[in-house]
């Protein structure tokens, strides 16, 4: 496909997208969050910090019901960016992918069924860890659960997140797990000063190189919850990874706690993998020898500013959008233009029905 | 199979078992409760009153973790007889059927990922409405929605409840749906007189024919959710309802609100289906024309008298286990002596690692 790139280990990237074709796709969206994200500055999810935590679940449920119930409307800047849950929800319903909610500690619960694993949310790690050992076991053993489930109901389990501020805990734990990492962010002018700095802080706690530990002090709760379900939903079936730094710091993780290589690939966005700010596509070949693939969705051609915008460096992935999207392309076997073409009418329904 | 009795639609029967042959069964267990449970004498679920409300949770812990979290051991009496749970976690084990577990309305959250739906738990008949009429309606949305998606990832989605003082919600709402209906319950000297008297104080606050207000006067939150699930699976894929007098009171339900018979068999033991001071055969009939298939496990032969007491009127059904025990043998083939076989390691298992 030629909207596809592959790197990391490439040949299993070819492997992997013929794997995966005809198969039954299950997209599963976690949903999370760190009071990290409350920090001014750090994150463009939500438009402003008492709205950020409605994030989350107002994603959850725009996926499920076309509109939010948490909060009035689909998450959008006052100028028009929406949220990227819009590419995810046109992938999975153009081609017909079921999809689960589970929450892993939103501070708000989504108004819908979804998974419930009690966890809580994490706190802001430039001041406090994250949560404690026990409570990073918890959501690894809870994770592990939730992903033996959905690997033995689908063919190819695909996880995305939605977690405000879940950059910066990504980029912390990569660093405290010895990687290079220079991390993307939903913002343009990513505020790379500043993430820096709250993960240096974050990191000056650490007296151990335990990983639990280290997840515990200066992670979130999303991160030990999908290793643990990349840890058990590998040995079954394919499982790809949707998104950006934050996947990378699963991986970073499931590399010391244990998966499958040979059945796990990473799907994002050109917008991540491209992007000269961060180091995606190095990052990836240090952690694990996995393939990786992005997609180009062709969103720089758009007629509608607030959909280009993601080819700009807003919100360049998030809801597992990029691995929706890859996924979406090989089932119904839309190309990008198509692909753009019925994002572009989703972007009028909702703008046209608020 | 000579293990399995059909009744309601018979060549329908044989068709169903036919179709779900070599197909990827999927187990879900929607766990309640109705306040009805706690009237002295009404349920033989949970040793005391205390202790009832944790018997849902308890079961779905015990099917996951094959031991407990909310309560220390699993659920059974002093003399040694099990939860009928033993019996679906033998079946679901022995032929690798997947199964998730659905909170709609359970005092007490299990200790394990389970699908939340946010219903609280249904009111006690006999001297008050169930749960409002919104609530309905809420219970049936989100049953649309669970059923949709566990029938798209599955081919064959398998119901099955856990609710304790059930029977007594279930004779009510088929009353008032106007079938003349005698029910099974969980002990042995059946508490005919009191559960009609129960049934007849909620009957006599109706004052519409409306389904849902019925079910919000007299009913439970399992009947309008699990009804909800059976509408949307039942369009997608083929449904077992997996039970005996409270699954004929959700297709009682659901012969009002809408589903599809072609794709619905209710699955039972023969604990059920025989029993004498119920009539179940005559009801499913009535109700729907849609095939019932009930399994003889062959448990009269156990040489452990906790597993004969099903066969002498002990919890005859409960936790889905007649629909699971004819999944498992219709997937792995088994006949039930080799299902007797591994129930009886099962229990031995539970109570020498008590």
């Amino acid at each position: 496909m030629n909207d596809f790139e592959f790197f990391g280990n490439i040949k299993r990237a070819e492997e992997f997208v013929d794997r995966i074709k005809n198969k039954n796709f299950l997209f599963s969206l976690v949903i999370s969050y760190t009071e990290t994200c409350e920090i001014p500055g750090i994150t463009f999810a939500g438009a402003n910090t008492d709205l950020i935590k409605y994030t989350p679940p107002a994603d959850a449920e725009y996926l499920y019901y076309g509109n939010c119930k948490s909060i009035k409307t689909i998450p959008m800047t006052p100028d028009g960016k929406p949220t990227p849950a819009l590419l995810t929800k046109t992938s999975l319903e153009s081609s017909s992918i079921p999809h689960v909610v589970i929450n892993a500690g939103s501070k708000i619960p989504p108004q819908l069924p979804f998974i419930q694993t009690g966890l809580p949310s994490g706190e802001n790690i430039s001041i406090t860890p994250a949560m404690s050992d026990s409570q990073v076991s918890q959501a690894i053993d809870y994770g592990r659960i939730v992903g033996r489930t959905l690997a033995s109901i689908s063919d190819c389990l695909i996880i995305g997140e939605s977690i405000p501020g879940g950059t910066t805990t990504a980029l912390a734990v990569l660093r405290a797990l010895g990687y290079q990492a220079k991390v993307s962010s939903s913002i343009p002018t990513n505020p790379v000063i500043l993430k820096n700095q709250i993960a240096g802080m974050a990191l000056e706690r650490l007296d151990s190189e335990n990983p639990y530990h280290i997840i515990a002090q200066v992670g979130d709760p999303m991160i030990p919850f999908v290793t643990g379900m990349l840890s058990t939903a590998s040995e079954i079936n394919p499982v790809m990874l949707a998104g950006g730094t934050q996947m990378a710091a699963v991986l970073a993780l499931a590399s010391k706690i244990g998966f499958n290589e040979k059945n796990t690939a990473i799907g994002t966005t050109c917008y991540i993998s491209n992007d000269k700010s961060a180091n995606f596509k190095y990052l990836i070949s240090e952690i694990a020898d996995i393939p990786a693939i992005s997609v180009n969705p062709q969103l720089e051609k758009s007629k509608i500013s607030g959909l280009r915008a993601f080819s700009e460096g807003f919100a360049k992935e998030g809801v597992g959008a990029g691995g929706s999207i890859i996924a979406s392309l090989v089932k119904s076997k839309n190309n990008s233009s198509k692909f753009l073409e019925l994002a572009e009418d989703e972007y009028d329904r909702i703008t046209t029905s608020r």
